[in-house]
Parts: C-alpha cells; structure tokens; sequence
C-alpha cells in the first residue's frame, strides 16, 4: 500500500434486530462517527435517523462482496467507514468476508484500515427473548442455506446436533426458491427427538412485523416460514409453560426451589446421576478438588453445608 | 394468588459482557424504571452507576434460586423489579430459573407479575468480536460445568459437536475445583479436528481485566483458562490471518472476490460441490425453484446473469 495514505477505520457493525433500543450504545457511536455507511439496503433503512450528511452505500441482496470490497477500499483509502450487519456482524455476518477481501488484498495489522468489529446482538438472543427461555442450556446454531455451504456439510451438522440433544436454531430457513431443506431438516430431528418437542418460529423480531409462534417438532412446517424466520428447535428437556418455550438449566436435578439440596447432591460439586451411588473416596480424592469458601452473599437463603461454585451457571 | 394485589412488573435483563456501552437501551432502561435491582454481587457493580434510589439485593454465588425467588416474590406483589444477568439472561442465565419458580408457585400468564425479557449480547459475540471473527459460520455452545448437569450429557454433546465441524464456544470452562472437564473437552475435539485449529480465549470481554489469547487445539491448555474466560475452538475452516481467527461463510466456495462467479456455480441456487457434475434438469425443475428478480442496490458489481438471493447470508 501506500505508505502516504492516512490511516482509515473500518468500523464492523452488528445493529441489533433492528429497533434501536436494542443496539448497543457502541454500535450506535460507530454510526455517527463514520463518514461512509455501507450495507444491505434493508439495514440502511433500519438506521436511517442517524445517516444524516453521512455518505451512504445501500446496495442489494447480491452484492455482500461488492459491499465488503466498498467498506474496505474507503477505508484502506483513510475513510471513517461503518459496514453494517443485522445482529451480530460476526455470526452469519460480513466480519468474515472483510477477512477474506483483506487477505485477498495483502492487509497487514498496522495497516490502513485500522479495525474495530463493533459486536451486536444476534436472532438468537433477540428471538429467544420473544418466546421465553428456549437457550438457558446447551445449543448450536445452524444455516439451512446452501447457497454457499455444501447441502452435505449442513445434514451433517444437523444429524451431530440433533444426535447431541442441543437446542437448535436455524437460521436462513427457507426462502422463496430453498423450501426443501427446512423439511429435510425436520425429517432429521424427528428421527432423534419426540414429534412434541417444543418449536417456536420467529420473524422480524423487534421490528414492525414481528410474529412469534409456538408449534412442535410434528407441526412446526404447518406455518410460514422465510427469509426472515428464526426456528428454535428444543432440546429434549425443553418445555412449554404459559405459551412460554423453556430449556432448564439444571437446577432442578440438584435443589428444590427453596434452595435445599436434594438428598446426594453436594453444592459446588459434580452432579451425581440419580441412579447413581453417591461418589467413591476416590472421586473426592480427585486433584481438581479443592475446597473453596464461596459465600459472600446477602444470605437470602440458608448457608448450605457445603461451599458452592454456583456462579458458573451465568458466568457469560 | 390475591387478586387485590397490583401487577408487578419482572424485568430479566442481560446487561451485556459488562461496559455499558456494549449494553441496550432497552436493558438500561429496564434497569432505571426497576424499584429493586436483584443480581449477583459482581453484576451489581457492574451496573452501579444506574442503581441511585433503588433497593438492591446482591447475592453471591450460591445463591441464584434466591435470587430468581426474591426476584419474582416482589414483582408477584406488585413491585417493579429488574433481575440482571451478564451476557443474555436467557443464555446460561437466569430466565430459565425464573420459569421454574414462576411454574412451581403455579403462576399464570396474565396474573402478576407481568414478564419483560429483554435480551443482551451473549459472551459468544463480545469474546468473538475481540479475536476477529470466528463464529461467521455454524457453531456451537457448551457449558462445561458438571454442577447441574450430568457429565455424560456434556461428554456426547462435545462428541457430537466435534463429529459435526461446529465452531464450539465453551462457557464456563473451569474453575478452581473444576479442572478436569477441559482437559476431557481438548481430548475429544483433539480426535477429530487438526492440533493446528485456531483456539480463542477471552476473559472479561470490555471488562477492565479483558484479555484475548489465540492459541491452537494442540497448546490452548497451556494457558490459564478460569471462571471468566469463553474458549472458542474453531471449525476445520477456520484460520488465523495477522493475529485474528477467521471462520469464513463460504463465499470463496462460489466467487472471486471480484464478485465474479466461479465456472459452473449459478449465483441464488445450491452450491455446486467442487468435484460434483453440474445439477440434472429434474433438480432444476424443483419445485421450489421459482426465479425471483433481486437486484435492489446500487450496482456495485456489474450485474451476474443470475438473480439471487445472496442476503442469506446475513439474514439474521
């Protein structure tokens, strides 16, 4: 490159789903410092307020490269650039093909365009939040699209995530043209899971045509699904309560809801199977096993005997 | 339940990896309208500045079934209460506890309180989005911790994630006592995947103490991994390039990074497997394959014979 060109910024940014309450202040800043805002036109729209004497690029559904390509050169240039994405830039976004136009072009850190990927909320969270608690455990997050994924390495990891029980979200389930692969995946997830685990679908979350619904493994095609549809599939501990989805922790396996510890169980120690006999001297003998005093609570519930690592259930 | 009693309000808000600024609107908001803030100690101060005025419950690690009661037990009586977790509550946090003590007290929708989940940015895209851009493709999530989960569950959710090439982001790793499950969790992904596959490790995303290491699958134990740090281990496609981990989408699979089409793909239709024969007439002829005009934008690239339906790839 030029050693005489003045160092740009290329800011990659994850909006949210779309209302700005649920952007970060970060992403929002990055916006309103950039000179050039580059993105699909349907995002364009979403941030429009905060556009105004910016320079803009909109371009269509064809066009991630050409996008990619335009942020990267203003950039590379000595531009303050803002290339955005709907939710999080990094999942299933353009961070990844920034990348690859960076590589592609010799860019080496230090260089013109300084990088700075804004993260953002992804459908995961966004449409999660609009059906209940349907993540709270073990998932994976999968493209039905084989636009640019062989459709074998897609069944692949459908048939892996539906054999490990994880909660699935899908995500580019259909589109006017690829309707068969969201069927496919259905005949794949039946095959391990009940025809009555919970599926809630969700389109547009957080924007003006938001729709939530709430089916089952067995139902779940009986309803429109799109572009913009997310599909949560549940694991095989996932529930429906009041219209809500739920995927439990675990806690149940180990306290009553009074904060008592189910007789075996220790707090702040591996969870012993049910049908299991309590754990053997050896096991407590193990070398990973040092007593930590953790209690530094207000004490809304009784100490419990035992010190306890809880905290690790939200340690996100 | 009493119905003199006035509809409470139960807010569960995930504030974010912890700076406020890579936090929502809508959870600050949440926060600010809240009579009593519930959390666990080191949520609390994250959000200190916001609790002037208002009651406060801080537990610590132990107590997240006294927290989740506390919560709902003042909301249930009329109070406006936000329970915060870090990260996305409903993502290893506590709106799937709220579920189940909301169910045990046999609460239903329409009685008080009324529910307002309001999600945030998980740690897969805050620890992500310091590393590069890891998770632009399938992955998934696992928690190691074993306290509420049965060992064997986690065991056959890492094999199946790493039979399935899934970028994996594994929360809550280890901890003082529990060392063990990271060690197990190498040795699985080690069977399937190169020693070479790029590992991240975060700790305290946009936290004060934030540190980001990238490591391979054959070394990433040789560095400290605790409580608070995210290790994302990457897909068979992932690669680092000047110090960042990159998991592509797959647009090198069809194109130049020109926008030109690669011989014998069809931009909008099924990737075309490299060493595959160019589909049958029978597979044009699906019946999902209704062509659909799509160019909206501004023409960055000169326009492809195709239409197609590129934004997919982002469509979340």
């Amino acid at each position: 490159m030029n050693e005489a060109q003045p160092r740009g910024i290329l800011y990659v940014v994850g909006i949210g789903p779309g209302a700005h309450e649920h952007a970060t202040a970060a992403a929002l800043a990055a916006i309103a410092d950039a000179e050039l805002v580059v993105g699909y036109a349907t995002y364009i729209k979403l941030v429009r307020p905060l556009l105004e004497g910016k320079q803009v690029i909109k371009t269509g559904m064809t066009e991630e490269i050409g996008r990619a390509r335009a942020a990267v050169d203003a950039a590379r240039a000595g531009g303050k650039v803002a290339l955005i994405s709907s939710g999080d830039a990094g999942i299933y976004g353009m961070a990844g093909l920034v990348f690859e136009v960076l590589r592609e072009m010799g860019w080496k850190r230090g260089e013109s365009p300084e990088l700075r990927i804004v993260p953002g909320m992804t459908a995961l969270s966004s449409c999660g939040s609009l059906v209940g608690a349907p993540l709270v455990h073990d998932f994976c997050a999968i493209s039905l699209s084989d636009l640019l994924t062989p459709w074998t390495v897609i069944e692949r990891r459908l048939e892996a995530a539906a054999a490990g029980d994880f909660v699935v979200g899908l995500y580019n389930p259909a589109s006017g043209r690829r309707t068969r692969q969201i069927v496919e995946a259905q005949a794949i997830m039946r095959r391990h899971r009940s025809g009555q685990t919970p599926v809630a679908l969700v389109k547009s979350a957080y924007r003006k045509l938001q729709k939530a619904v709430l089916s089952d493994l067995d139902h779940f095609l009986e309803y429109e699904i799109g572009m913009l549809t997310t599909v949560l599939i549940g694991s095989s501990q996932s529930y429906v309560y009041e219209g809500y989805m739920v995927t439990p922790r675990g806690y149940r396996n180990k306290y009553e809801l009074d904060g008592d510890i189910l007789p075996g169980q220790r707090a702040g120690f591996s969870l012993v199977a049910q049908t299991a006999v309590p754990p053997s001297p050896s096991d407590r003998a193990a070398p990973s096993l040092v007593a930590a005093p953790s209690h530094v609570g207000a004490g809304l519930n009784p100490p419990s005997s035992q010190p306890s690592q809880l905290t690790e259930g939200e340690a996100e």
